[in-house]
């Protein structure tokens, strides 16, 4: 991967540009931290010409590495106001990296509001007319692109959501079916991608490079040992039975599961959304589970769940959106949650930001908690762009602001994924101090074996999830291997340089993971951020969670030390 | 004045307090900037248990000096995220000084959403539930409230914006005529007001002291100088013939009128809206100009507007209205703006921050530019509480976001007030940096004799105007006496010491106006402020305003030079 691929959006041309020398070894979330603090001025208008969309696959991007195909979106944040580096799975990395682009910087704005698809090949890259595209729901737009342009195609794309540069829109991403169902979720960065009047990119590897090894012994020595640390992980197994759901039971018993908008960790209905019962239900019903997002994925956490005549409602089925449209909406059905889901998936919305959203609509009394229809409801005026569906696609905190709503789980804009941060302190550091806003991916403490209700060594555990986490987000490898390979960094090390050529270390490895947050902060800290904005909202520090009697109560000191 | 009351929501108590001595020679503005940073976290929650909402005349309260009798209200606010003060006339002011009151502090918020009314009487305070009051439009609490405690009470009260805490809510205070149109209607202190449960303070001034001078003799020497150069001045006396809509014409010549969401600086309606058409209107129908807001007032810049038989529309109608609600709407009906003043006043809605919010939904396609009947609508919808009112009730900022319209006219939360900040650059500046989010009266540039299409200079006279401001603002003094008394200091302090039997001289006033602005910043600070919230919206540098042909050019240096 040598190349970067600009795209003027107001002149409507594209150029492909050598890398620059200091962008060499940086790639996904690294680099887009980089390219952003270089190119863009941190207090521009997000949804204006100033900001730059990015994509980029990590380094091992284009590799046959397994679970290293993943997408890193990146830009300013219409959501958050800050930087945003929006991750996901499927094939779109993998194929940006087989073409040799190391990101495609996207930039301006049209001048006559134009829609476009960007379609990037071997032999280069054009924009064409959207035309009826434009409109489309993220499933519609996917199936008839791979019409269009043949089925091998990946796509990102865009549903109605980020044509309507609402702040809660994300980006999806095909998976190995050619289902565009791996959301860039976060960050509002579909809005980004609506604003730029970009509908979808088409990524067509044909012709590319075959992702070749620089050093085929030595890689093939090291992914035998790679394989194997991931197969003998136990949690890994644990992702490939339950899928991330296996994580209903474990923040239920915690008292951290977000329940009817965070007002409780506790929710008495978790063992119908568990990933026990949801594993049952897809076996019983002839779904799918281990199922790959990414070719060669030796975890498979995904799933293809199944209606109870065995028709697909939505694939893939997680925990963070079982917790966010499901407890935290009082609702204790799977199959609502996953119409829920595929709804939001296919109007091209975030399901985290949405559930809170949701969440508070039903704090505020728009609808009572509990009530499946009317949420569906709900997701469709967002999707329609009704007024009270633009104020709930504007994420949660201004859903809040509007319905009169004070106590909304939202940091910077954003709002928490399902772990409710007075009962998993680290994760709350995390939710106050990453520069992405309340993002659990940004530095998840959840599987650590401490005492997560006490504030004691949690911004310590946070901190140190948090400058791990950039070392997968800049190789595109899944978090996931992380279970596995985290302890052993060398011999990810001796992997990424088989396969590159290069000589990193694990010690810069994780210079690169420091950096990439440095360069993160600052851009952040000329957006306008300062360490008042690394704090929760008042009430997790004065109303406690009565699933476990504690308050959040990691100090002001302790947050600001995790940057030090 | 020597006396503190500190009323708690949560207790349900009344307390007045001595006055501690580093608060002595504070007062209005500059008490509650002290106050505030003494005594509220800048982080928390404006509309949460810990902001606290203070009244605070100047410190010539309660005095006979004429137009000294400003009300300084102020809180952190719920649009702004910073300190606000927000200043209004009538006679809350003049009552609360002679009930011997440097500030009236309400803190907490009630357990049960209780409401109640404060009433304050020279035999202490009381909170009296307020029953059927709560709900009201504010002409109807106060004549009832004047009807159940007397007709010499004052009142300060908000409309049901302010009780349903929408951020574009504003305090109406009461006027000589006990109408409550004098109103502190910047930064959502109403909301903050809602939030605390008070529907209305009621100031019973019966059997207080009587506000003599402490130096007769002296007092009666000065107060014949301030009068004489009062009356002298031309720019008051243009007050008193035209009222404050003298200013669109002039602003209309500069090309700083704000017309049509701020899109340009010229409206061919101007002389349709101007003070001289104003003028003719109510002559004509025997209405009222050179009307007294406080008793004894020398300026008159007050009105009463009148329908075509004479009946009473709004009192007063004033440039900022004029502007916000009639060219910036496309609007050139004075008899509809009059309308849809008294309709923002009745439901307790800032007109500034309002007519703000109507044009970026004009911009967003809810209705068009010039629509008086959608624009009249789209009020009571507000008032009503419907979710499209609840948004634009949120400000123009929030509006815009929902709407979809990202350029918004505001700065820090707050919509600008009434002058293109491309036409006249003083302001401009004034909008970015004031610690008060975009507001005119914390330092207009408007009447110096300077080009105002330049950028030269404009950062110093913004400076200047911000750091001259506060004197008045701290003395209960209204801002438009500085036309006249601002070239004579020394006859301004001989007065004040005369009044108070203090011994300030210029510089010390000067000194409590720069301590002010410091404080105001130190809190901001500490709320998450930092250098880079003060900047316009991005399109003021980009989009020349067609009027001028000029762009927002101050640059970021000079910005960062005004509070240097």
């Amino acid at each position: 991967m040598n190349k970067i691929l600009r795209v003027n959006m107001k002149e409507l041309t594209v150029k492909a540009e050598p890398t620059r020398k200091e962008y060499q070894f940086l790639g996904g979330r690294a680099l887009i931290a980089r390219l952003l603090l270089d190119e863009v001025k941190p207090a521009c208008e997000p949804l204006g010409r100033h900001n730059k969309l990015i994509f980029a696959p990590g380094l091992l991007g284009g590799s046959k590495v397994p679970s290293s195909g993943r997408i890193s979106i990146g830009g300013k944040s219409p959501l958050t106001g800050g930087i945003k580096e929006s991750n996901g799975g499927g094939v779109v990395g993998l194929k940006l990296g087989r073409l040799g682009y190391k990101a495609v910087i996207i930039e301006e704005i049209p001048r006559n509001e134009e829609k476009y698809l960007l379609k990037i090949t071997a032999d280069g890259a054009e924009l064409i007319p959207a035309g009826e595209y434009w409109g489309l729901g993220v499933y519609q737009t996917a199936a008839l692109l791979r019409q269009q342009f043949g089925d091998k195609v990946a796509v990102s794309c865009i549903g109605p959501a980020g044509e309507k540069k609402l702040a809660a829109a994300g980006i999806a991403n095909t998976d190995t079916n050619g289902v565009p169902s791996r959301y860039s979720g976060r960050g509002g960065l579909g809005a980004v991608m609506g604003a730029k009047g970009i509908k979808a990119v088409i990524i067509d590897d044909s012709n590319s490079g075959a992702g070749e090894p620089a050093n085929p012994e030595q890689y093939k020595e090291a992914l035998r040992q790679y394989s194997r640390i991931l197969k003998e992980s136990p949690v890994i197994k644990t992702y490939t039975d339950y899928g991330t759901a296996a994580m209903v039971q474990v923040t239920n018993a915690i008292g951290g599961l977000p329940t009817r908008n965070f007002t409780t960790g506790h929710f008495e209905g978790a063992e119908k959304i568990s990933g026990e019962a949801l594993r049952e239900t897809i076996l019983a019903r002839q779904g799918k589970t281990r199922h790959n997002c990414m070719p060669g994925c030796l975890i498979g956490c995904s799933n293809v769940y199944v209606d109870a005549a065995g028709k697909e409602i939505v694939s893939p089925l997680e925990y963070e959106t079982i917790a966010l449209m499901g407890s935290n909406l009082d609702i204790h059905d799977l199959d609502a949650i996953a119409r829920l889901n595929y709804l939001c998936n296919d109007y091209g919305l975030d399901t985290i930001e949405t559930g809170a959203a949701l969440g508070v609509a039903m704090a505020g009394g728009v609808i009572p908690f509990g009530d499946k229809q009317g949420a569906i409801n709900l997701v469709h005026e967002i999707g329609k762009g009704t007024i009270l569906g633009r104020v709930l696609g504007m994420g949660a905190q201004i859903a809040g602001k509007v319905l009169g709503v004070i106590n909304v789980p939202a940091v910077k804009g954003q709002a928490m994924a399902a772990y409710d941060p007075r009962a998993i302190k680290g994760v709350g550091v995390t939710y106050a101090t990453s520069p992405m806003g309340a993002d659990h991916t940004a530095g998840n403490t959840v599987r650590n074996q401490v005492d997560h209700h006490s504030a004691q060594g949690q911004a310590e555990l946070s901190a140190k999830s948090q400058y791990t986490v950039p070392v997968y987000d800049a190789l595109g490898l899944c978090l996931f291997t992380s279970a596995g390979i985290g302890a052993s960094p060398e011999v990810l090390c001796q992997l990424v340089n088989a396969q590159l050529g290069t000589d990193f270390t694990p010690e810069t490895l994780f210079k690169m993971a420091a950096d990439t947050v440095k360069w993160e902060r600052e851009f952040n800290q000329q957006a306008g951020f300062t360490k008042y904005d690394d704090r929760l909202p008042e009430y997790f520090y004065e109303t406690p969670n009565p699933a476990t009697n504690t308050v959040f109560d990691v100090s002001d000191e302790e947050m600001d030390q995790v940057h030090k």
